[in-house]
């Protein structure tokens, strides 16, 4: 039986709950996994949705500091290519979590749940306020700004299902073509 | 207790993992949910095993149908709005399953994972058809075909995770929009 450290644990936590999923998991298999005893793990640990709150909240939070970090004094498009990059880096490299994050939030108990709802609208409002700033420039053509920030959402999201990061396909290749296709989007005519 | 149909079992199997997963689904619970004995569920279904493959290859079949029916003589951009649109009919229409197929289709055992990595594979080619077309037509600018339907697919996958059948946004409504931005992507100069 090892000694463990927090991170170890929520590292292995999130394989699992990404691979067989949060009520696919039990505390046990989480302790036989990591090589500990129950006791030990209850130790480091509350309970079960402790750990997927942590797994949500640190993805939450990664995500929301970036989007921070992406200059408003940049073009609109220098910005949804930022805020567009930095999403599937946050993705790329930290599949387990963004699985779990993608999957599992659902579960969460209710003011957990909806303190992630508000870190999430947070988070969308920055690719809204993006879009509705090239809208005011004339530089996007887009009547329904929301539709339009899931539609770019929901091409970024879904790479968390596919992606390799050990593949062919570079990230720097797939950012790179993505945001050239997002822009597109955005920018044509209706 | 009830007696229940094959389809009715196959609902409720694809309520419960969607919503709980299938690894977080017993056989006791859907038999539960059922008001079913479990012999009597035995004898509609060998395992859940079936029941997810059922679901799973029933909708990979409902995508492929949609898909060989576009025609084939209108243009790379008729094409391309007619499999999206009935690509987020599928999904909008279906949440449960579509669910199920997208979280769950790694489960399968190997045969059966494969042969619906196949019929992905096919479904997939129809939109690559389409695409290579409007390139070599010169009205699609795409240098990397693979990821730009990845991209597509990718913006209509994601649905399943907001869209609300009794919500404000009606499903034509975001088939309009999802389908203009996703042509304005495909059409834009590099």
């Amino acid at each position: 039986m090892k000694m463990r450290h927090k991170t170890e644990i929520l590292t292995i936590a999130g394989e699992l709950f990404s691979e067989r999923g949060y009520h696919g998991t039990s505390m046990r298999e989480l302790g036989r996994a990591l090589d500990m005893k129950s006791a030990s793990l209850y130790s480091h640990v509350k309970s079960k949705e402790e750990l997927l709150w942590e797994i949500i909240n640190h993805t939450a939070n990664r995500f929301l500091e970036h989007a921070r970090s992406v200059p408003v004094d940049i073009s609109p498009e220098q910005q949804i290519a930022s805020l567009s990059r930095g999403h599937l880096e946050l993705i790329a490299q930290n599949l387990h979590y963004a699985t779990v994050f993608f999957h599992e939030w659902k579960y969460l108990e209710a003011p957990l749940h909806d303190r992630i709802k508000a870190q999430s609208e947070e988070y969308e409002a920055f690719f809204y306020r993006a879009i509705e700033q090239g809208v005011q420039q004339g530089a996007f053509h887009i009547t329904d700004i929301h539709l339009a920030v899931r539609f770019v959402l929901s091409s970024l999201n879904w790479t968390y299902q596919w992606f390799e990061p050990e593949g062919d396909l570079s990230l720097e290749r797939l950012a790179e073509h993505y945001i050239a296709l997002i822009l597109n989007a955005l920018t044509g005519e209706p």
